[in-house]
């Protein structure tokens, strides 16, 4: 009697994973190289030699059942205890270890924050255009995820699409940012304008509603742009946190939540996501990669290429006529398709061995993303094919 | 509007974790040496020296975009295809990679099993002695978990009771040999005996019944024990796995799912399990851990310190007066207590610094359980302390 639920999600696969997999198959073909894959948001530059150097000296130097006995199911109290050292330091907002719980990714930490502060049936809002896979996350708990509208001008919130949607069911609001797949940051305007929204809601609704910021972009801010630590505007507030991206360990399942210190109950969410996760069976991170990550806490890759990409990107994207909004970070830029239907335009750049991603999924239709964690020379390899693609097919 | 089911789950602290707490606190006082702490099951004894040199060659020689890049979320490939071919191998039925999903450990491979082969109100039935983080795995999915009371006198099957529980609501039945609490392995004639009813109450139903088999002490067994792979007696099962006791690495969170090749819808229950962990948001277990498991695979601790203590325990327990079956693996001993109310006794017996877990939590009120992963010269220490309890509280 195989669970119905689950067997019917096997028909829903990532349009990402799906053009991934094909660039890697066009690659057995022609030449990885002369792919140029921009599907896939996987970083592109290695992790610190910082990080590698402290799994290496905690292997060779320090008692293998200290480092690979059983973790606390909330992390390693010296692990907590620097990441709450770290953001404190950092962002003003004066966490301690008991507001810290180490998860699987940022993907672990939003799907644990939503399960604490929703109940099934509750609401919560997102923003488009959003990571697809906050679907699975919020819907699983028995929560309902309900998006609203892109504004699609600047990529920052449509308050008006917002206000509209807000009711008292709504429990928490989801933002990312910078965002997946915009590249846009929340400007401190907007988070402000966010914050006062919230405040006034729970007043009228007589209830907390929580605002849960997913941050693995979090070091990947470009110049000139205002990219604020959102939990500093809003006490209901957890972040959401991962390493893969500033760190470049995505395999490695490393992250966090840190609940902000003057959320209602913020003593006891920690605890809360340690018995989420106890029942899932996850309970916490690898326990070494724990204790390296703590090594180097305020260490990141260098993150420099992704702007470069990014600036090269933006103008030919600008220069070949396409309504572009210029990202303020992460890797990922988010132009309108020259054609309505997003995916016959990316279906059609198939054909010259560009992989765009269409953004229906992204509750963005009529967009597409490239995720630019490549190598520059590849970057600057595909603009006269992008140009040509454009030029010989819309006339561009 | 904090989530109510979860908030009530942290009233429900585990027993085993408060007297190691006690335990640590009580080493404070008096030195840690002097506390006979048998409540934990951590492993004792270090993991390989070939682990640590994988790890170690892995982070020096590899590329770290390679070793740190996203896995597939049902685990790495090639790490995939070691673990079907080494089981093959050993035990004899058919693994493919496609019938592997690398977990969090055997806890994540039970909690995810358990997802894929019930539907909510179905029934799971597991026998006492049980692990107790059973019910949470299980309960959080909408199934419901029965426990068949336990056969004391060898801590086998209770049949009897097994046949009575049986009903047309039962999607699976969750067995763990060797077992956690008891220590004792199911005999080839007990897992006979199990699969030719299961096959006839398939029969008779008219729909699978699932054997999920949770095997973190699989390679803890010791001389005599009759210990067979469960997996090949029965078509329809589910083998769950850890190296967190083989490898003596309970903090990396690795082991694994193997589907039985002949189980219905054999070739999608990984990829189910894949569903089910994306919505979790928990992903895959750490990259690295699973490139370095895959390359001492066949490999274990020296476990032999734990028959070492079994036996020094055995002995003394029954030369005491315990009622007490003699274990076939693990790291566990559960004699009979000296009066009815098993809390009484390890609650008489915490004032010698004798640190035992009272079974009422294992369906099995009236036992105990030792944890003997320790060192042998405390597990010799600890013996006139429980001959001295013994007699001075029960005259015996």
């Amino acid at each position: 009697m195989i669970n119905e639920t689950y067997k019917n999600m096997l028909k829903g696969k990532s349009i990402i994973r799906q053009l991934s997999e094909y660039a890697t198959e066009r690659g057995r073909e022609i030449g990885y190289e002369n792919v140029f894959d921009y599907s896939l948001g996987n970083p592109s530059v290695p992790c610190t030699q910082g990080y590698t150097d402290a799994v290496i000296r905690i292997h060779q130097q320090e008692n293998p059942m200290a480092i690979h006995g059983y973790s606390p199911s909330l992390g390693i109290e010296k692990v907590r205890e620097t990441v709450a050292a770290s953001l404190s330091r950092r962002f003003g907002v004066p966490y301690e270890a008991k507001h810290i719980f180490m998860t699987s990714g940022a993907a672990g930490a939003v799907a644990h924050a939503v399960r604490c502060v929703t109940k099934p049936g509750d609401q919560v809002l997102t923003f488009a255009p959003f990571f697809p896979e906050y679907t699975p996350y919020v819907n699983q708990t028995g929560a309902v995820l309900k998006v609203v509208p892109a504004s699609t001008k600047d990529f920052q919130i449509n308050f008006e699409a917002f206000a509209e949607m807000l009711n008292e069911n709504v429990a928490a609001v989801l933002v990312n940012t910078p965002n997946n797949p915009s590249g846009i940051a929340y400007s401190t305007p907007t988070i402000e304008r966010l914050a006062r929204i919230l405040y006034a809601k729970q007043k009228e609704y007589g209830h907390d509603i929580f605002l849960i910021s997913d941050e693995p972009y979090r070091e990947i801010v470009f110049a000139g742009a205002d990219a604020p630590y959102v939990s500093k505007f809003y006490d209901n507030s957890i972040s959401c946190y991962s390493f893969s991206k500033s760190l470049s360990l995505p395999g490695e399942r490393i992250g966090y939540v840190a609940v902000n210190p003057r959320a209602t109950d913020a003593d006891i969410i920690a605890v809360m996501c340690g018995q989420i996760s106890r029942g899932i069976g996850h309970n916490c991170p690898s326990s070494s990669v724990q204790l390296a990550v703590a090594q180097v806490i305020d260490q990141t890759s260098d993150l420099s290429v992704y702007e470069t990409n990014m600036n090269l990107l933006y103008d030919a994207l600008t220069r070949m006529g396409f309504q572009v909004v210029k990202p303020g970070g992460t890797f990922y830029i988010f132009p309108k398709a020259l054609e309505e239907d997003a995916n016959a335009f990316c279906s059609k750049a198939k054909d010259y061995d560009l992989i765009l991603v269409p953004a229906d999924n992204f509750g963005c239709p009529g967009y597409f993303r490239m995720a630019y964690c490549i190598d520059t020379e590849k970057v600057k390899r595909s603009i006269p094919v992008m140009e040509k693609f454009v030029r010989e097919v819309y006339n561009a």
